[in-house]
């Protein structure tokens, strides 16, 4: 019942006269809309309130230690507000405690990589640039008050553009990025100031002392408290993603043989999604890292870089089962009689596969050279020719002799094989890119990084070559 | 000749009698190879610092706007410090000018985007900040002296948490992840100054208007001088990854049948790696690009997020042509005679795909509709169908009955035909890919940024209608 547009409504009672209806008086109506809205307005603006705090729950309790890193930041900030509110400790630095304070909101990150890389640039780049600025600050001023200004302009001018453009270069970018901005910062206050200030030696003094002061609190609650190590992180993450990328292999191809398909293995089958676009994240790391001192079983020269390796080993074989998993979709064209003629040899390969990256995977994690792995590289290729020697056989099954007339034969349609075929040789594919790619980092990982051969396996394969191949003792390849 | 271990070089003359080779004396040889290493460290450091330098000269001349951005941030930290060098400047902001300067070296981002981003979130975050410790310095003090540090305390530390705790949060992190660190240093800079500092309102006051006066200087220098907007940085690059996709793909089909060998050729071929990584620089400038006001033919509700899906079909066929190479190693393994019979097609399919793919790229950098789109569409699917019908009549290759032995057939083995024909069904995905994704993504963009018809083209398209189907007018489908 709308009064929109003037139209009335009216109803016909049973005496045959027509009564007209009347719609509430217009200003109970609009109230009422306004306060409809409001309410709707209300009850979203509370839902969506909800929704990001459960989130943000949700963020806090899958991950306590983001948590814990809030509370280190904020314990930092107080201890370092004591300077204010202390008479003694405020006496011996003054005002420029604001530089601590504004140190530790700058410097403070997650990680004790990211924290180091901070402070060091800050400390590093203050320091430079407050000797330089100081430098000619000096010339500058022996050079007459007229001209100083001219020349603190002329080399702000040049040094801030160059430094600018420094930050271009990628190699620069990657380690010394934060301190190009602290070194343009510290130049520029410091030869400003040298206009107005009389005692800059003191300015500059105090400020790399609160600077140090902030940095080393930084330094010292990241690294002590709970902390975070940029580089365990990445030694998790690398092998966390083989994981993942051996978990959605298995279940790509059990899904195309009609293996499982409840809701779990289609969502496990996404997985290797993560893998693709870990470049950002794992370059990051792997930056911070180099900054952290020995920590756990890493050394201060532990190579990060072998990392990178492994992890571009994995997006490889990403892409690869990525495109596997288009062939999901075309899976019940197959013929049932060609698809389980090669489902058990597709499925060993899937398997063996999937079982090497998990065998690499626990090597990274563990950082020991295992047995296992030989073993595991062996079934693979195995299940390689084994599935090659099924596709050799299949032409057989796509050319049977009709009964009777054996000078006529019946040929199965190729173009319904296709997609199984291909299939088939995305699996042997992407065997070799674990064999070639992702097995060579994860050596070169190994041998870098000095794994360890794991003890027991040692002597239960000497046992086996004694009691097996005495003869070949000698020629066994250390593994 | 080396005296090291006390070997002795000795040599018999013509006489008979052998004369001991004297090594030059010890110091001498000390000093020599000191001299030598030290020539070949500066040699080196001579090379690295030229190798550096070439590297930077090559990037501002390949991009000489990042040249621009160097000197436009110079001339901006130049004028900023104005304020100190001249006298009535001075007068005006006194010592907070310093604040004027660390906002510009701060604040000055290579984009537009970037530092609106960063200015809005500095002036806001500082304003919210400011007023809060304010008013609870404002409570603290009149609670008394002594409680008043802790109250003080107690908040900063709840506020920095909680901010810190919020960066977390991805949908912060994308837009106030500056404006969260902003907000605690001010915050903490009042509240601590406040214990101290008795005219705390003055000095918030000039705080805020010393930072209006360093991010105006910047918004403006950026957007004047040489403007480089990240919204058309996006939208230009979006469209490039679609040219490179389409020469590798091209590259890579011509490459497998042998077409063309040459040093050229085989560097396009890498092209598409480029776009396997772009996410994470597409989705900066995409963040960047929100904060941007209308500039060319871009509103500031331009749909810049289906760029971003663009980006990600552009990625999901690019998976696709990361695994089409890997066939490029077993190219030489397949019959000639299978080769040539698939060639055509293969080509086909390859041209008509790649060339769809650059009338998508021109249609999102034209931002027009083209009636093109839709021929090469059905050029490419064309493609497909005559790749699947030589796919079809594949069996009748492999399978040729033996002269005079009509009885007996010889089977061609499936297994070397299986590398061209999975090859050649990843060109049919890809091709679905590129229709599915691609064209689907470039769609939703041309509906909600409202893409203009090509003038000239829908007169020939009318044109086309007229001549040729009157009787269908009716019925067509507007383009």
């Amino acid at each position: 019942m709308t009064n929109k547009n003037g139209v009335e409504w009216s109803i016909r009672v049973c005496d045959g006269t027509s009564m007209v209806l009347d719609p509430k008086p217009k200003s109970e109506h609009g109230v009422m809309r306004v306060w409809d809205r409001l309410k709707g307005w209300a009850a979203r603006s509370v839902m969506r309130a909800w929704m990001f705090l459960k989130k943000a729950w949700d963020l806090g309790v899958d991950d306590p230690r983001k948590l814990f890193h809030c509370l280190k930041v904020a314990v930092a900030l107080t201890v370092v507000s004591l300077f204010y509110y202390m008479r003694p400790l405020y006496d011996g630095v003054g005002g420029s405690a604001i530089w601590a304070v504004m140190t530790v909101v700058v410097v403070f990150e997650y990680t004790v990589g990211g924290t180091l890389y901070k402070c060091l640039n800050r400390i590093c780049a203050t320091f430079l640039a407050g000797l330089l600025a100081l430098g000619v600050h000096w010339f500058a001023s022996h050079s007459g008050h007229q001209i100083e200004p001219y020349i603190m302009g002329i080399s702000l001018f040049i040094l801030a553009s160059a430094t600018t453009f420094s930050r271009f270069i990628p190699a620069v970018k990657a380690r010394f990025d934060y301190g190009c901005t602290v070194f343009i910062l510290t130049y520029s206050l410091v030869s400003v100031s040298g206009y107005r200030v009389d005692n800059l030696l003191h300015l500059a003094h105090e400020r790399v002392s609160t600077i140090i002061i902030g940095t080393c609190l930084c330094i010292i609650i990241s690294m002590i408290v709970f902390p975070v190590w940029a580089g365990l992180e990445l030694h998790h993450l690398v092998p966390r993603d083989m994981d993942k990328l051996a978990k959605s292999l298995d279940c790509c191809v059990a899904d195309y043989f009609g293996h499982d398909d409840d809701k779990e293995s289609k969502k496990t089958l996404q997985d290797y999604k993560c893998v693709l676009n870990s470049k950002a994240s794992e370059e990051s790391m792997a930056n911070f890292a180099r900054w952290e001192p020995a920590h756990g079983h890493f050394n201060f020269c532990h190579p990060w870089k072998n990392y990178l390796k492994i992890g571009a080993s994995s997006r490889n074989c990403a892409y690869c089962i990525e495109t596997l998993t288009s062939f999901l979709d075309s899976k019940n064209q197959v013929p049932e009689s060609i698809k389980s003629h090669l489902e058990s040899a597709c499925m060993n390969l899937s398997s063996s596969s999937s079982n090497l990256i998990r065998e690499l995977a626990k090597s990274v994690s563990t950082m020991a050279k295992s047995v296992k792995t030989n073993i595991a590289v062996e079934d693979m290729k195995n299940a390689v020719q084994e599935l090659q020697n099924d596709l050799k056989s299949l032409p057989n099954l796509l050319i049977q002799p009709l009964h009777d007339h054996e000078e006529k034969i019946n040929v199965m349609p190729l173009l319904e094989v296709i997609p199984l075929v291909s299939f088939a040789s995305l699996l042997i594919e992407t065997a070799s890119r674990i064999e070639e790619n992702m097995m060579k980092a994860v050596e070169e990982l190994a041998e870098s990084a000095q794994f360890k051969q794991i003890e027991d396996e040692v002597k239960l394969k000497h046992n086996h070559t004694t009691n097996k191949i005495v003869a070949n003792e000698e020629n066994a390849i250390p593994l």
